[in-house]
């Protein structure tokens, strides 16, 4: 869709840090993280949120989101993962592209998930942001 | 499992509000809510975290969950909804038994997802977690 900045990055009009580009569904690094190593998930077709993705896109979205979790755990030694969604403005969605955030957790490290609406997001740099993309690639 | 909260509420041997028993997946609304009609959707088998949920059972569960955000914008008139997952005790996970929370958001409500953390839940009555489960059921 014209003027989405999700659409854009999967046209790469927009660079990111890509871990997943699959032929439904990509995943990229978010930029402002909540912690290093937070991915977004999100269908290659332009669907706002979860009230009208596909379901069998989302479907095939959750499973690559279970194996980017997995792998957190695998190569950042993530304690645990949140995964969160919001759909519609109300719900305190950003860009009106669905996206599903995993954020990685660890013990004791102080995040608390209203911290981006916030903008308390963690400041990361772009060699931060390449290592990280390399060691979370399914 | 013994000892699981969610297990014994599957077994109804501690009383919940269903909105939807299926042979793979059942919801029910949380009597803590963060807003009114926050369900909860869980696998009917212990699996602890999106680390070990099956894959499938996933699917099926992110399906259901789909239809029961649609719902409460249909019959609740939501704004929107918050899909929210805790995975591991790092992760802010109480109850060890995989769930995705469903919440519905309603412009201006002045929920934040950081609040349960902090029991900020809202009260809700009994015959309001019946109504609402008459209301939501799937």
């Amino acid at each position: 869709m014209e003027n989405c900045i999700f659409c854009k990055i999967l046209k790469k009009e927009i660079p990111a840090h890509f871990i997943y580009e699959g032929n439904n569904v990509s995943a990229f690094l978010d930029i402002n993280p909540l912690n290093k190593g937070h991915v977004l998930v999100i269908p290659n077709e332009h669907y706002a949120d979860v009230f009208n993705i596909k379901t069998e896109i989302l479907q095939e979205l959750i499973g690559k989101s279970q194996e980017i979790a997995k792998k957190m755990k695998e190569v950042l030694g993530a304690d645990g993962v949140n995964l969160f969604n919001a759909s519609g403005e109300a719900a305190e969605q950003s860009v009106p592209h669905f996206h599903l955030h995993i954020v990685p957790r660890w013990s004791g490290d102080g995040v608390n998930m209203n911290d981006w609406w916030q903008s308390k997001t963690k400041k990361i740099s772009d060699e931060e942001l390449q290592d990280l993309a390399i060691k979370l690639k399914i």
